[in-house]
């Protein structure tokens, strides 16, 4: 399905849903649009969740006390969003090598299926004091669900 | 002044300097003007800011490991606030006990003096574990500064 | 149900469905909680909901050029709601008399059911020009669906 | 001065003034630090300051019924920002071509003068009706501003 990312691999291949936002009128700006600093955030909200259905979810993230902060980000805006549309967040991971991982995504109208955004982030792993950690040696069993993934 | 809070008291009395914020475009919503709900963040910006003032800022707060919750709060819109508007937070501690502390804004248009919004909020004092404490007991340096202010 | 909100009436009595909220890191502050101020943006969130399935959406009032601008609100902040957590907005019609209406919440967590906050707001009905007007006369079938909700 | 932009010219060049920002409460995150969404707001009260000091602000711009949507944007994050931080946004005009613009931006700790983020966003213009215009040919005094302070 176009609005569904399929996991490679074997039967046990996941199938993941990807993110919905149905926009607010406190997103809204005086131009009569979806002012462009929310996109920032739900890219962050179809990251968790995409991050949630692979089985690492923030509170596993935090339990094992690793954070991925955002390294980079770069967005093009293509059509406006407008206040009581709901656009899909499709997302798909770029590239993991275990200490870094970029991120794709494609934002569109739920009912056309328009572009409204494409953008990419990148991210580090850190642990508690900020130092940087390779996922690969410290939690091999993390790795291969990204390589799964992937 | 009406823009200024005078500190009651001997010679070192403080005069305290209400708080101005200039508004931004990424605040207003499709009406055309400043949502409501950013007047509760301008009010916690005065609000530290006042903080500030008397020697309690967030950093010294910290230090001394109390956190000041709001317990609630409640705002009387009187006029909209636009984009570029500069508007003025005036604040007083109308109550504190020790305990517990009830704060009252007054949000004006800087230029024209015209009232947007009043409104209140009340607010206890607890530790990092959240339980409530008694700034009178534990810190009596502090309680004679809001008693100064008061 | 605890969760439902039946509109008294005859047999075309509407059930309307409480609006829920699965809280999102961006609105979390480095106490660790989400910021008090989110909950004002979820209010009005549930309020639109709750005007959609009345009939009487936004897109429907705009229709008209009606606009309901928050003349005041009031909330009391129970417990700490914290990332991820789902919470329920509940809501209902206080008092409305054609002019003014005055709108209750209840805020609670999806899961435990325990209580997060409870407020109030209270609008007023104006036309495009910002000059009040009254629904019962201008527009009678909208009075009618607010005496069957309320 | 490192802190002022010049703009080349003639004697009546203009020192435009780098925008400044104190950190607020309600814009951290869970992690203890500024969420990251916070600086796309930013490069846009940093550029508003800086259309209004080239006497192209958005009330001038509104009054010619001219808008200039973000049409993509690109950042690096290179170091936290923390609470009650002051930043400076230095931002210049990469590109300018009558139909588009590219502006550059650094965020940088006002105090230690250390780098927090280096970014870009690209421009166009458009009227009322969202069709692209050219300020050349349309509004030729505006033109010479932008070359002024290319």
């Amino acid at each position: 399905m176009a609005n569904e990312i399929q996991i490679k691999g074997g039967p046990e291949s996941i199938r993941l849903h990807p993110y919905e936002h149905h926009t607010k009128y406190h997103e809204t700006d005086q131009q009569g649009i979806i002012h462009h600093s929310n996109y920032i955030k739900w890219m962050e909200d179809a990251r968790m969740n995409l991050m949630e259905q692979i089985g690492l979810g923030y509170k596993q993230m935090e339990a094992l006390e690793i954070m991925s902060p955002v390294l980079s980000l770069s967005i093009e805006y293509r059509s406006v969003v407008k206040f009581d549309d709901t656009v899909v967040v499709d997302i798909h991971l770029v590239s993991y090598d275990g200490h870094k991982m970029e991120i794709a995504y494609r934002i569109y109208d739920k009912q056309t299926g328009e572009d409204r955004a494409v953008a990419k982030s990148r991210h580090c792993f850190v642990n508690k004091s900020g130092i940087p950690i390779s996922l690969k040696r410290i939690y091999p069993e993390l790795d291969t669900k990204f390589f799964e993934f992937q």
